[in-house]
C-alpha cells in the first residue's frame, strides 16, 4: 500500500484553541475517511503563530499541551502532526521548544524540537525557545521521515542583513537528518508573506529537494495575525527538485498526495500562472483586513474619504473585505477642499455602494480658533493650523466608530510614514493601517489593478496631483521630491538598508538623499504611535523594524 | 606599583558618536594625568546602548569602528576598555559580535567578545549579535584580567520567566575564564534599572566574587536612552563577595581604585543608605524626563492638568527635570468638571512656579455636537461624547505643543493603561509617558514622597477620590475595583506572570480576577498606540512586553 499524506493549510486564532481544535479534528475526521495515512498542520498550529508573549504565560502553554493531548485520542488509525510549545525539561537553558508532535494510536509518539530559531525582523523566536540539537528522522509504515520545522530547512540562506554573504545559521538540521537515510522530508511551517520573498522561499524548497535527493513537502500557515500576513503556498517538490504542485494563496486549502506518485514524479506538470507582484499585495492586504476584522470580532468599517488615492484604495479594498454593507465613509471637506475632491470622493462612493456622510469642519475649527484666540495672539497661522484640521477629523471619525462600533481604517501610505507626512492624533489614528507598508508609486499601480475590469476609483483621483489639502493650493511636492524618487531612496534606506554612499551611487543627488534620510529617522517617534501595519515587504514599519528614538543619526 | 583602575560611569547618547568620543577622551586624559593604569567605560560606549536595529546599517558600524580605532589613538601609556559592535568575520552566524576593546600603546591590543546574549524582556541581543565561544584572559602589567561584558557574569540567575528554576544560559564564561587563573574580573555592562531587580543584580557580583575568589570592578551605563533608565551604581567587590565602594545611582561618576588595597580589603567599609524604592522611582523618572528631552533636542514640556493625582505627579517631576521656567500647562475645564478640580489644578501650578492657562472645552464640545446631530439623532449619549471631550483636551494639548514647542508629556499611569481605562488619541496623547509603568498606588506614593518637605500637590488632590469627571458625579470606582484591589491583580498578573489559579489563591475572587485579566488582554490595541513609557519595573507596557492583537485569550 502506498503511503498517502495530507497536507492541511489553514488558518488558525491565536490562544483560540477551541476553535483551532475544530478545524484540525474536522480535517483529521475526514483525512481518516478518505484512507490518508499522515495528515500534516503547520508549526504550532494548536495555539496559532505568533504567539508572542504569550508564550510567557503558563495557563496558555499547558492549555496547548492539553489540547494536543485531546488530538492524540481521535488519532486512531492515521498520523498526525501537529505544532505546539513544549517545556524545555532540562535545568539550563529556556523554558520552552518549538515542536512538531507527531502523534498515532492515540498517543503521542514523537516530539521533534526547531533547531533555527529566526530572530531577526518580526521574528522573536530565540526570546522564548531553546534551539534543538539532537536528531532523529521518525519511522513510520516503513517509511524515514525527516520532519524539520519552518528555517530548519533554511541553513543556506543567505543573512537576511546587507553585511556581505554570510549565513545566518551554524548548524544544518537537514545535513544531519540526511545521515539518516530518510526517505521523504516535511516541513511545517509559519512563514508570512512578502512581495520580495516569494522566489527566495521557493528555491528553499527545490534546492533542499535536489540536494538531497529527496521529496519535501510543505505546510505553511495561511491568514493574517494583526499585521502579520502568512500567505500559504504550500508545496510538494519531488526528488529532482521540480515543484510537483503548489497550494493556493490567500486561502485555507487541504490536499491529498500519494508519495509514490510524488517520488515517480507521475504528476502532470503545471503552470502556474505567476501572480503579478501588485495582484498578490492586493489578495494579502485583503485578507488582511478580513483576518483583523475577523479574529477581533468586528464586522464594520469606517474610514474618512478626501477625494485622494490613498483613502480611495483603501476603500476598494475595505469593500472587497467585508463587504459594501459594513462599510461606510465620511467625507470631511474643510475650507481648502477643492470642489473635485468632494465630487471625487462621492463618485467612488457610490461606485462602491458605500453610505457616505458629509460633515464640514469648518465650524468645529473656528471654535478651536477662538478658543485658542488669546494664546496664540500675534502669531501667524501655519503647521499648527493644519494639524487641528487633520485632528478634527480624526474625533469625528472616531465619534463615528465609538458610536457604531465601526472600526476605523488608516488609509496613510509608506512614502508619507517614512517622512512624517502626516498628524499624529489626526490622519494617523486608526485600528488597522491597510496601506502602511505600500509605497505611494505602488498605491497608484493598486489603483489601476482595482480598475482593472471597470473604472471603480474616478480616473481624476490618479491622475490630478496629490495634496493634503490642509492649505490654499497645498501640493505634496511642495515639501517632498517626487514620488518616484522619494520611493528609490526609501526602498534603497528601509528595506536594502543601503548606505548613502550606494544610494547616490544609483544616481540621486546627495543632498536629497540626506535631507530624505534625516527626515526618515527624525520621525520615528511618530510611528513609534501608528498603528498596526500589514506587512507586504521585506521590512515594515512595525514590530520588524526597531529604532531607537532618542538616536541621533 | 600597584594598579590603578578607573570606573567611567558616563551617559552616552545613541549614535552621537561625537558627543560620546569628546566625554571618553576627556576622562582619558584626565586618567592619564592622575596616574592611572586602566580605565575602562561601560558596554558599547562608543555607540550608546541599546542600538537597536541601527546595528543593520553598516554606516553607523564602521562609524563605531572607526570611533575606536581614533580613541587608541590616543591610549599611548594607558590601558583603555571601551564597548563597539564589531564584524564577524565567519562566513557563518549572526553578522556582528557584541565586544569589548583593550586599547594600549595606540593600538587596538584585545577584542573579547560577549557570550551571554540576553534576548527577553527588552532585550533583544541575538537579533543582532553572535555568541562568543572563545575565552581567553587578557595580560596586562603583570596582571590577568576577566574581561566580561554584561550577563556574561549572569550565567546563575534564575531564568526571568515564571517557569520553575530554570536557568537560562547553558555556557558559564566565567567558569572558562577561571581555569586561566585571573588576578580580577572586569564587568562591563548596560543594565537598565528596575526597581524590583537592585538586590538581584547586586547579588550577581558579590557571588561571582565569591565563588572565584576575585575581586569584580562593575562599570554600567548611567542615563536614560527613550524608555530605558540606566541607574549606574557601578561597583568594587572584594575577593570575599564584600563591596568595597557603590558609585552614584542616576548620575554619572568617575572613581580610581588601586586593585591591591581592593584585594587586601584596606577600603574602609561603608554603611550605603538603602535607598527606598520609592525615592529611586522619583529619581528614575526625573532621569528619564530629563534625558528624553536634551537626548531629543528639546527643552520645553507642556501638559494638561486636571486637578488630579496622576498630571499633578507629572507635573512635579517634569518641574524637578526641566525647572518650572520650561514647563507650562493648561487646564481644561468641561461641563462636568468640578470647582475644587479647578482651584487643585491652580493651587499646584502655582506652588510649582509654571504658567497656566485656561480653556474651557464647553463651545468646542457643543460645535462637535451640533455637527454630529443628524447622524447621531436619537441615540443616546455615553462613551463617545466622554471621548470627544478627551480629545478635544488632546487637540488643544497638541496645539500649543506644535506652536510653541513645548513637547506634550502623558499623565496616564499604569493601572488605568492596564485596564484601558483612558481614551487614544485623547488623555493617552503624548510624546513620553512619565507614569505609564507606575500603578496608581505607587502614584499616591510619590505624592507623599514630593510632598515630604512642604505640600507641593495639594492635600485635597491626594485625598479625594478620583475621577475622569467626563460626566456628572463619575467617580474611577464606578468601573473599577479599589486600586489596591486592583493593582495586587495586575502585578501578578503583569510582572509575574502569574496564572489565574495562583492568582485567586493569594484570596482575590476568582470572577473578578478574570474581569481584570479580560480587561488587560482586550486593550493591547490601545497600548499598541501610546507614547514611550520610562521604565522603572521589570515589565512596562512597551517593547518589553509583545503580546499578539489578535489573540483570543
Amino acid at each position: 500500500m502506498p503511503m498517502k499524506i495530507a497536507l492541511a493549510q489553514l488558518n488558525y486564532h491565536i490562544g483560540n484553541f477551541t476553535d483551532n481544535t475544530t478545524k484540525i479534528a474536522f480535517e483529521i475526521k475526514r483525512a481518516q475517511q478518505n484512507g490518508v495515512d499522515l495528515i500534516v498542520f503547520s508549526e504550532l498550529s494548536v495555539c496559532g503563530y505568533p504567539p508572542l508573549d504569550l508564550l510567557e504565560h503558563r495557563d496558555f502553554v499547558n492549555e496547548s499541551l492539553e489540547t494536543v493531548k485531546s488530538i492524540a485520542r481521535i488519532c486512531t488509525d492515521i498520523g498526525v502532526i501537529v505544532g505546539s510549545p513544549t517545556y524545555n525539561p532540562n535545568q539550563q537553558g529556556k523554558p520552552l521548544f518549538n515542536s512538531a508532535y507527531f502523534l498515532y494510536d492515540s498517543e503521542i509518539q514523537h516530539v521533534v524540537h526547531k533547531t533555527l530559531l529566526p530572530t531577526y525582523d518580526i521574528f522573536d523566536e530565540y526570546r522564548y525557545f531553546e534551539p534543538n540539537n539532537d536528531f532523529e528522522v521518525i519511522e513510520f509504515k516503513g517509511k524515514r521521515i525527516a520532519l524539520t520545522i519552518c528555517e530548519d530547512l533554511w541553513y543556506n540562506q543567505p543573512a537576511p542583513t546587507p553585511f556581505g554573504r554570510t549565513m545566518l545559521y551554524t548548524v544544518s538540521p537537514m545535513e544531519e537528518l540526511s545521515r539518516q537515510k530518510p526517505d521523504f522530508v516535511i516541513n511545517i511551517a509559519a512563514s508570512p508573506f512578502s512581495y520580495t520573498r516569494v522566489n527566495i522561499k521557493s528555491k528553499i524548497f527545490t534546492e533542499n529537494a535536489r540536494k538531497y535527493a529527496l521529496p519535501v513537502f510543505y505546510v505553511n500557515q495561511v491568514g493574517a495575525q494583526t499585521e502579520l500576513i502568512f500567505d500559504g503556498g504550500s508545496k510538494v517538490v519531488d526528488h529532482t527538485g521540480e515543484v510537483v504542485d503548489e497550494m493556493s494563496t490567500f486561502a485555507e486549502d487541504i490536499r491529498y498526495y500519494d508519495l509514490d506518485t510524488v517520488q515517480n514524479r507521475t504528476y502532470s506538470k503545471r503552470d502556474y500562472k505567476n501572480h503579478d507582484i501588485i495582484e498578490r499585495i492586493h489578495d494579502a492586504l485583503i485578507l488582511g483586513i478580513r483576518d483583523y476584522f475577523s479574529k477581533m470580532g468586528f464586522t464594520k468599517a469606517v474610514l474618512g474619504l478626501s477625494g485622494g488615492i490613498d483613502s480611495a484604495v483603501t476603500l476598494a479594498l475595505a469593500v472587497q473585505a467585508l463587504g459594501s454593507e459594513n462599510v461606510r465613509v465620511l467625507l470631511l471637506p474643510s475650507m481648502y477642499s477643492t470642489e473635485h475632491s468632494l465630487s471625487d470622493a462621492e463618485e467612488i462612493a457610490e461606485n462602491l455602494g458605500v453610505q457616505y456622510d458629509i460633515i464640514p469642519i469648518k465650524s468645529i475649527f473656528e471654535s478651536f480658533k477662538d478658543e485658542l484666540d488669546s494664546l496664540f495672539e500675534g502669531l501667524p497661522e501655519g503647521i499648527t493650523e493644519e494639524n487641528i484640521q487633520a485632528r478634527i477629523r480624526g474625533i469625528l471619525l472616531m465619534a463615528v466608530s465609538n458610536k457604531f462600533g465601526n472600526i476605523l481604517l488608516n488609509t496613510s501610505n509608506k512614502s508619507e510614514a517614512a517622512v512624517g507626512y502626516g498628524t499624529l492624533y489626526g490622519d494617523m489614528n486608526g485600528g488597522l493601517s491597510v496601506l502602511g507598508d505600500v509605497y505611494k508609486t505602488d498605491v497608484y499601480k493598486l489603483a489601476e489593478y482595482i480598475n482593472r475590469e471597470k473604472e471603480i476609483i474616478p480616473n481624476n483621483t490618479i491622475s490630478k496631483p496629490p495634496s493634503a489639502e490642509l492649505r490654499p493650493d497645498q501640493k505634496d511636492s511642495d515639501s517632498l521630491p517626487d514620488y518616484e524618487v522619494l520611493d528609490k531612496i526609501l526602498f534603497q534606506y528601509i528595506e536594502k538598508q543601503h548606505t548613502i554612499g550606494e544610494i547616490t551611487d544609483s544616481g540621486i543627488d546627495e543632498k536629497l538623499v540626506r535631507e530624505i534620510i534625516t527626515k526618515v529617522n527624525r520621525n520615528e517617534y511618530k510611528r513609534y504611535q501608528t498603528p498596526p501595519i500589514l506587512r507586504i515587504s521585506s521590512k515594515a514599519f512595525g514590530p520588524g523594524r526597531r529604532m531607537p528614538l532618542v538616536g541621533k543619526y
